[in-house]
């Protein structure tokens, strides 16, 4: 028994930042002390380095939960299911429903509870609940609707990652220009066709001193109440171990699945910086001792910015529904979807389309 | 391939909460208004219905994380595996780390992966994630990884429960004298001995009217910032789903075991409710006509009330470690775990000791 997507969706917000946005913002450094630079050469700097030249934050009422339930109904409706026969929702995110101008986390009822609600399913037997996995949440949710399926206990799996990084980020930090919200869901079925689906995975987590290279944490303004926390990392830290350790996960995975790194189409990687991606994926073809194909990673971050568990999923429903130039995939293509975050967790999936 | 419980572990916290300690207490209706009765005609009707006479609470400078580390570390010592081992973690929790008069829940990295950061496990390939399901959130996780063996990509597995919801109560609700801190964990290991282990299990999730029977909401007291929210309930809708729902889905788990309802040694209920717990149990006996055995449900919420996710796997580990007066589980006995809370989830394991 194997495990296929057999749709996918995505739902990007409609409040669009740019760059420009920042630039009376009132950067300050860990310290608490100011830049020395101007906020122009700050954001441009910023650009060059993440590719980020605008990102999407939820409108005011919306939550997580309802990102995710917009991306939850287009992939039911794009796998052609009935979502009363779903066996497992599976919610993944870091910070909950955090309402605009709130501090506090909400995760009661969990938020798979609530798209389940909202998707009004009665079937009591679909069993809906959270996983927190940092940015690989939602890649880890597949793996799981995975063991559920080869394990017997499920034969239809909505896997959704949802966040609004824009509710918790620090304005005073720089890294705040990074996130952004959004929303991703796939359905994952069990079939006998053992030639598609996932045909392999790879799944990590360094906790001795990188548990805490994303963390949450006070503002660089420190006037600011101490209870109250933010988002927060050390990106040079994080910068290095994806480095190190995300191109030999991936290598775990592929090598288990018995494919060639010459048959692998795409790779779907969490967009978390233009610049980390693009270190990654030649590390990766270096281990292989085979240049990068062309075109191979496509890229979202420019737009969309760092949706955390909702990059992968989105990027994967928009190359899938054509919405990236130059970017498809095909029956019979093998892609990797792999993923780097807070925790530090590491995963990847290889699977064949 | 089976999943056997090889070793338990719990952590009581230290700071004895008696319900005398709440005869200052300034408790309102939910519309804000004060009650009729006296403080203590309020706490003796409180007693009779829960049965609680005393809740834990934990140390200041200790968090949920902390009370799971230290149930997992007891666990791991007492099924004598090498924490190195460990394929999962999973840790079950409702609020994450929430600081001594902090509100905001930090879950940032998971709560699981502090754990394994504490145990100062190096192996990476131990997947550290956390689970949200309401207070049945260890029995899931219990069933999550029986289902990990079952799919062949684990063998031994941490599960810990933990809650500090003495961090999350409004001191104007009655309700709150229910909530306690604590944490249990346990060592879910492969076996080829199929005689022994999980025999079955059920698991559900109400999510239609039910989804917000418990939710994050305002104090009583009208005059505390609407931005600032607790745990709250509606306790007679509860009391009514769970008593409908609950005995139904131990069914469901025993019938599916093949195992007869006067095999069953003992069943270790979620502790939120003592009359409510023995309605359970009364009404299921009553589906298959069956007096209840003496003693057969184990009760520790007189003196430890409700701590969430961390009554079953607490009361699990005091029963098996002889720690509760008059009552054992013996090789061979039959068990059934069962739990109920947010979500509204629901579930039941069926176990052979």
């Amino acid at each position: 028994m194997n495990a296929v997507i057999t749709g996918t969706g995505s739902y990007i917000p409609t409040i669009k930042k740019e760059n420009n946005k920042f630039s009376d913002s009132r950067f300050l450094n860990a310290d608490g002390s100011s830049f020395q630079s101007e906020n122009t050469v700050i954001i441009e700097k910023f650009k060059t380095i993440t590719g980020i030249e605008e990102r999407r934050y939820a409108e005011n009422h919306f939550n997580a939960s309802d990102l995710g339930y917009f991306a939850a109904e287009k992939a039911i409706e794009d796998a052609s299911v009935n979502a009363e026969e779903l066996d497992y929702i599976i919610f993944a995110h870091n910070f909950g429903d955090v309402k605009n101008n709130a501090i506090q986390s909400d995760i009661l009822p969990s938020l798979a509870t609530r798209v389940k609600h909202l998707l009004r399913i009665k079937n009591p037997n679909c069993v809906a609940y959270d996983i927190l996995f940092g940015c690989p949440g939602w890649v880890e949710g597949v793996i799981q609707a995975q063991a559920f399926i080869k394990a017997g206990i499920a034969k239809k799996v909505l896997v959704i990652g949802g966040e609004t990084l824009s509710r918790v980020i620090d304005k005073h930090d720089r890294d705040s220009m990074i996130y952004s919200d959004g929303a991703g869901a796939c359905i994952v079925e069990a079939t006998n066709d053992n030639e598609s689906g996932i045909l392999s995975h790879a799944s990590q987590t360094f906790a001795k001193e990188e548990a805490y290279h994303l963390f949450f944490g006070n503002s660089y303004d420190k006037n600011e109440d101490p209870n109250i926390r933010y988002i927060k990392m050390y990106g040079r830290k994080i910068y290095e171990f994806a480095l190190t350790n995300v191109p030999n996960a991936m290598k775990v995975a592929l090598d288990k699945s018995g494919i060639s790194i010459n048959e692998v189409k795409k790779v779907f990687i969490h967009q978390a910086n233009e610049k980390m991606d693009e270190a990654i994926i030649k590390r990766f073809y270096r281990l292989y001792k085979t240049p990068i194909p062309e075109g191979v990673m496509p890229m979202s971050i420019h737009k969309l910015g760092n949706s955390s568990v909702a990059t992968v999923p989105t990027l994967l429903d928009l190359v899938i529904k054509g919405k990236i130039e130059n970017q498809e995939v095909k029956k019979g293509d093998v892609i990797i979807l792999a993923s780097v975050g807070a925790g530090m967790n590491i995963n990847a999936i290889v699977y064949r389309y």
